[in-house]
């Protein structure tokens, strides 16, 4: 599989979950939308490319089980959230509800917006490891509180690859009158997604992770009796009387289209969504999480330490994207480092809370090879990678 | 000089203003770092890409005449006037002094912070026919007050094509305690460009139109004593305690990095600057302005109507790009139909103050027989289209 990739073939690539990675054919059907917009860039912008996004919206609705009218195309998730938080109305007195398993970039949205306007950002705990899915709401829950106007939180977090309840918490936080808004930075493509089903009120998430598009294709979903919600960030043609454009409703017109520039990645999603669906995704999956288990579970006989998830593979707490328990390290950023250099193998060492992880992740490309030579790194390197007992 | 560029032979392409052109070996850059990126993302991203877009700013800054540590890539200059107007703290009994030439996207950028913030947004007019630096500098200062604390104006407005003399502005507005905040979209690449001999406060623009880098690619610069005023607009990793990203200042870590995205049209920009200045382009661009004179001459002839710049050319009012009197369109649409699809011609037909004009654009992919299709396509189309006197 990984002939299908432009990765570098001399790297274990074990880190899909940063940026992702993108198969050939989708990648030249990106470049060849660039070279399109060049050729006539006035009637391409002016009489084509909406349709086109319009397209590519529907194809990647249908995927994530959605109207393609629902959702816009953003750069990234970390934008998506951008967009929802600064259109709320909070003051003092209001709260946002998150865990602290959140991906830093978006609790310093949150935290930028509490100074400004002066509601509390609750960042309620959730011990590891996990036991279960109830564990998970009713710990989330001791959080909530009468001034809880927000719940944030992420499909699949970053820093721990774990995959929070979100169809149970978005349906309580329904039932007490709680607005839900989902960081779904790692999750389209990694796991089935329907959106339908979940019932968030806002849901953003990145395709160019594990859905495979050009980097810069994310989306955001917004609920239609929740879009009214929506200013733009980035107001322009869009927005007031003098609005020339018009994508069929404000929440499209605030959000689409933010100035000139190249949206040839979003126009890229559908060939994703295909490469996937004629590679037998599923299949692919499967095949991925059950390397990832027996790797986490050879990770685990060699530190001797225990896994963050239960131990039921089945409970759907990871899937091609596993955090796992390392020793501590002396220095994080030089054993990263020795991985790369002497190894050749790229995958990220997460500090969660203290404690020292490795995040291992298995794509389409991924091997038992590739991961015999992360496994021989290991060995080699964590013996003389401990931090000494300051005790 | 049209084989250099990936424009369609068979459209006859007076439009460079709306959204550019890209040279072949620019845009062969732009995709090679697309492809670099797709090697080893994680390695590129964290290793390589911070500091290729530092030597491109710096490449930029050169360019512009400024340190490329005062200004940061942004995708395009409605995006940089978001930036700026929204980082300002206004509030009631404020004014923001424009003048009635304004870009709409950008008009309705400070029409929505008005509404929030309740400040006033003058839209002082400037007639035409103007006459000189003098009387539309002394037009602009009957619309300031004390309650004027900022002048947002464009340095090349866009539907009149007509340069401002900002540098005239600049210097009287810092007399009287006022910022400015310029918008280039269409000047880089189109004159030269000396941002210190200028001096404004806040000064953006693209680099995608006149100085022909890919689609998404801008600048926004700040002097350095106006820095401290910009704050996110996408808050992410530059912002907060938990920062992880320091380019060396506030203004480039609060702006820089909007989370994941493909950042090649900024690298390709330092190409495009090459492109130029291997073809001569001081040379390019008067022989652009004379054929444009030219142009601008014989439509005048056709259509008995007067021109909005003074007649001496030196005078700098325009430079490849010209705004010129047609009579009275019956329909707009329909005409600029008729110029694309009888003649192959892509020119816009634009409405200002209830007028209409043409805007023809001069690259130097250009050549007199471009402008012949245009005459003739104007003399064949003109005498069916005007409106019909209702009087």
């Amino acid at each position: 599989m990984k002939t299908h990739f432009l990765l570098d073939p001399d790297v274990v690539f074990l880190n899909h979950g940063s940026f992702g990675a993108t198969p050939k054919p989708v990648f030249a059907a990106y470049q060849e939308w660039q070279r399109r917009l060049e050729r006539q860039p006035v009637y391409f912008i002016s009489h084509e490319l909406f349709d086109h996004l319009a397209h590519a919206g529907e194809q990647l609705g249908r995927y994530v089980g959605v109207p393609g009218s629902d959702l816009v195309f953003i750069p990234n998730s970390t934008f998506g959230l951008n967009v929802v938080a600064r259109s709320l109305q909070l003051g003092p007195g209001d709260e946002v509800l998150t865990t602290n398993h959140e991906y830093g970039a978006c609790d310093n949205v949150w935290h930028f917006l509490s100074q400004k306007q002066g509601f509390r950002y609750v960042q309620q705990p959730i011990t590891l490891p996990v036991t279960s899915a109830e564990a998970i709401v009713d710990e989330l829950w001791q959080g909530v509180t009468p001034r809880t106007r927000f719940i944030f939180l992420s499909h699949i977090t970053s820093a721990t690859a774990l995959t929070f309840p979100i169809a149970d918490i978005c349906r309580r936080a329904r039932a007490a009158g709680i607005i839900t808004i989902i960081d779904g930075a790692h999750a389209p493509g990694q796991l089935p997604l329907d959106l339908t089903a979940i019932a968030p009120d806002f849901y953003f998430g990145n395709t160019h992770k594990w859905l495979c598009s050009p980097k810069g294709s994310a989306f955001l979903y917004a609920r239609p009796d929740q879009q009214a919600l929506i200013e733009p960030l980035v107001v322009g043609w869009g927005w007031g009387d003098g609005r020339t454009l018009t994508f069929g409703s404000n929440f499209l017109d605030y959000t689409q289209w933010l100035g000139t520039n190249d949206l040839s990645a979003y126009l890229a999603v559908p060939d994703a969504i295909q490469f996937q669906e004629e590679h037998n995704w599923t299949a692919v999956r499967a095949q991925c999480h059950t390397l990832l288990r027996q790797t986490m579970h050879q990770i685990g006989e060699l530190t001797g330490l225990p896994s963050i998830y239960p131990a039921d593979s089945h409970a759907g707490f990871y899937h091609q994207m596993a955090t796992i328990p390392l020793p501590q390290l002396a220095n994080v950023e030089a054993f990263k480092m020795a991985l790369l250099n002497q190894f050749r193998v790229e995958v990220p060492i997460v500090t969660w809370n203290g404690r020292h992880f490795i995040r291992v992740s298995i794509q389409a490309y991924n091997t038992p090879q590739d991961v015999e030579v992360l496994l021989e790194a290991l060995a080699v390197l964590l013996p003389d990678s401990a931090a000494r007992d300051e005790g």
